[in-house]
């Protein structure tokens, strides 16, 4: 393996690191809070790291599969831990797993917190929460491949390791120029999103840090309600957005090219909206009788069905009430999630696609035995491989989530926390039901279950295989 | 599709019914009950469809897959409600979707019942309600083909079409000779049983009823506790035959033959007993504060485990007050299931193993792109066809399975009834935790919930692919 490259690229991914910093670091000035040194003295040690490991440019540029693996899932463990870092010195969370959870929980954009009370946090730590889900919603090597010039042909291996979905193609020819105008179509949303809430008169600061979280499906909210207590116009516009965030960004692409019939021939963006559609039908339906209006019911179904199916996780009401009907239907929704090449987690809408599709396969193969039919998405051959890779991670999704449901059970809460708290973080969501419903938090777990849930969280949001090659004893054979 | 064969089979399939009622009609003759004619109607229209259909014997006895799936399929169905009969007749199972439940429940030996209080059946229903689960066990299309003189060389995809596990192999070159060593075996080990039970006390009818129901690995019970009120020497018994009736048979035959090292060599055997015994040590600990002696708990964890990963469902404690963690295993093994080709049910031992290998070939697959690696199982190498259609089997299986929690969540239960009331039909287990607990049933869901059941029990039975056929346009369009 070439292991300077790899160092190379988390050097790079420190300093990045630092950069982004500078952010909170502003807002703690702004708003004149003490906590400012806490991230001072964070960037001070990833400039100097980072400084160090990007000193030497390696020779050899070139990377495969498992270089570009291991170091996606290296610069997520290190990039978490040293946001984790502010959390501890500023004393708000003191204990270091927690705070690796919470930052992990945002880089991942998943969005369980294990605070009971947000709103004694100071500003400056409410917005690096909030911030986390905007890196890594798009993902930090996406970042650094559109921002960084590097000699070399296989980034796209790099990129594929950190993007979402079964299959992650180029929008143009050039890496680094899909990279920019992923980020270029990221950023133009989420400036939109923050203006409108602005102009709809929402105070600034929370406007921008409910914009970031929604921009990256994260979750994190800066008041104890999430966002139960905004206008009815303010969480219109944060359910619009959700789900705007939750699509391909291959369809924004597309739009932009002017290629508007090809955008809405996609497969999994027609089967992501029609999913939407048919589960905020059902649930208005069948939640009406609870708040006695068919429009606040509609409302509230759209908000939530949204948050659950993008997997950002913020809350309007708590949908653990709602009757069983919906309640299954909010947990199924955990598990299709949203598109590939969106900032959302979950199975994605195109996996569960290829996912059925080859199941039909299958069935057409024991009629005529004789017939080779091959799958397609979008009229176009879905690659043996990719089938095949498909079908493999949702056995591994399985494994992974029953091994998680046993080793959290030994904290002996009930199964539908247990359950429920595997779905919401693996899934990158936030709030389950039962206690880690939309009113609980994952505080009272165990540091062991914490743990287990923070691999989940990365096992989620890397789409397991990149995590698990960490752990393999023939990645660190070759050292 | 050749349909003559296929109405050929049904035809003997019913035949066979109205043989096999001959038993309970004994039974009701024995104890001089009034339910005797509902046997003997039942027993007569069987016949008279049967024979008109057998008539003719079809000129080409060739079947392909398709025909065998269709042919097993439908056989199981009409198996089920022409067995469904006695119950309604009698009055005392009046509803005929519970009769229908109750006898799909007996032949896919998964032993979950509607009826909350069984002591009250005659004796000859208690029999034939247990029987069914013996001939489903090792499945009638078997039977049939050691029986039945067939011409034509591709028998095996009927076996195939009705044995559990990814991969069924002949013991011996001639289909007929295969299926009637497999029932050779099955009745000598049910007969081994029976005069043990016997012998430690246990009352006839007691030690034959629930000896069918543990060689077909079932679970119908005729006291109402289940099996916690007999000695603790015959509950033991029970213990070590529902375990070993949970073994591939093929592990039998190679002791017949004498190649014992083979047999001991077997992989799906040994991670079988592993499984067991590590359930097994974990729930003692676990639960040995409960019941204050350590004798008794592992007693108590032996059976309760044997039960739930053999999918046969006897209980002589009530799991459900369990510690989460041994809960939470009790779950898992209702997935793991027993051995292919044994009468257990569930997703089988030799499955996951193929899976987790096909998990592992994918992790080396990023490390060692340029290296092609086959899947071993004991030595040999797994076709590719077979890991390809595991992993579209797990796919299927959990697509099946998610869809069928969101329909009997309409009944408004709560989560954990809905999840273990699937888990343990689709499993083909029994009992499930909370309203499906070892001490509930299943008469409170509502007929559709009913239904969705049914098909989840033919689908674990059939393993899917079967089931599934019937409901694909394509089957019916060629008629």
């Amino acid at each position: 393996m070439n292991y300077s490259i790899v160092f190379y690229i988390i050097g790079w991914i420190l300093n990045f690191e630092a950069a982004f910093m500078a952010l909170p670091t502003a807002v703690a000035l702004i708003y004149r809070e003490s906590e400012v040194w806490c991230f001072l003295a964070t960037m001070a040690v990833c400039l100097m790291v980072g400084m160090i490991l990007v000193r030497r440019k390696p020779k050899n540029q070139i990377f495969y599969v498992a270089e570009s693996f291991v170091a996606v899932s290296l610069s997520w463990v290190l990039l978490s831990v040293m946001g984790a870092v502010p959390f501890v010195l500023s004393g708000y969370i003191p204990n270091p797993i927690d705070a690796l959870f919470e930052t992990v929980s945002g880089f991942t954009t998943t969005g369980a917190s294990i605070l009971s009370s947000v709103e004694q946090l100071p500003k400056c730590l409410l917005f690096w929460r909030s911030f986390t889900h905007w890196i890594g919603g798009m993902g930090v090597l996406v970042f650094l491949l559109s921002v960084l010039p590097m000699v070399g042909g296989s980034h796209m291996n790099l990129m594929k390791a950190e993007s979402p979905g079964p299959i992650v193609s180029r929008l143009v020819p050039k890496v680094q120029m899909t990279a920019k105008l992923l980020y270029q179509i990221y950023l133009g949303m989420t400036i939109l999103e923050a203006v409108i809430l602005i102009l709809g008169k929402m105070p600034i600061f929370d406007a921008i840090t409910i914009t970031v979280g929604t921009a990256g499906t994260g979750g994190f909210a800066i008041r104890n309600d999430s966002l139960a207590s905004y206008t009815a116009f303010q969480k219109n516009v944060v359910t619009v957005f959700m789900i705007l965030f939750g699509v391909n960004f291959n369809f924004y692409f597309f739009l932009l090219m002017r290629k508007i019939g090809q955008a809405f021939k996609m497969q999994e963006v027609r089967a992501y909206f029609l999913i939407i559609a048919s589960a905020v039908g059902i649930i208005t339906v069948n939640t009406v009788s609870l708040c006695g209006n068919a429009l606040q019911a509609f409302q509230d179904a759209a908000f939530q069905v949204g948050s659950v199916i993008t997997t950002t996780g913020y809350a309007t009401v708590d949908f653990d009430k709602w009757p069983q009907l919906s309640r299954t239907i909010m947990v199924l929704l955990m598990f299709i999630g949203a598109c590939a090449g969106s900032t959302g987690g979950g199975i994605k809408v195109s996996r569960v696609l290829i996912l059925l599709k080859s199941v039909k396969k299958e069935l057409k193969q024991y009629l005529h035995p004789s017939v080779v039919e091959k799958i397609k998405m979008d009229g176009k051959i879905v690659e043996h491989e990719v089938v095949r890779s498909t079908n493999v991670f949702m056995v591994a999704y399985v494994l992974i989530f029953a091994v998680s449901v046993l080793l959290i059970s030994l904290d002996e809460y009930d199964l539908v926390t247990n359950f429920t708290a595997v779905t919401a973080t693996f899934n990158n969501i936030g709030p389950g039901l039962a206690l880690v419903g939309p009113t609980g938090n994952f505080g009272f777990f165990s540091n062991f279950s914490k743990l287990v849930l923070i691999f989940d969280m990365l096992a989620g949001r890397l789409e397991i295989f990149p995590l698990l090659l960490l752990f393999s004893r023939e990645t660190w054979k070759r050292f």
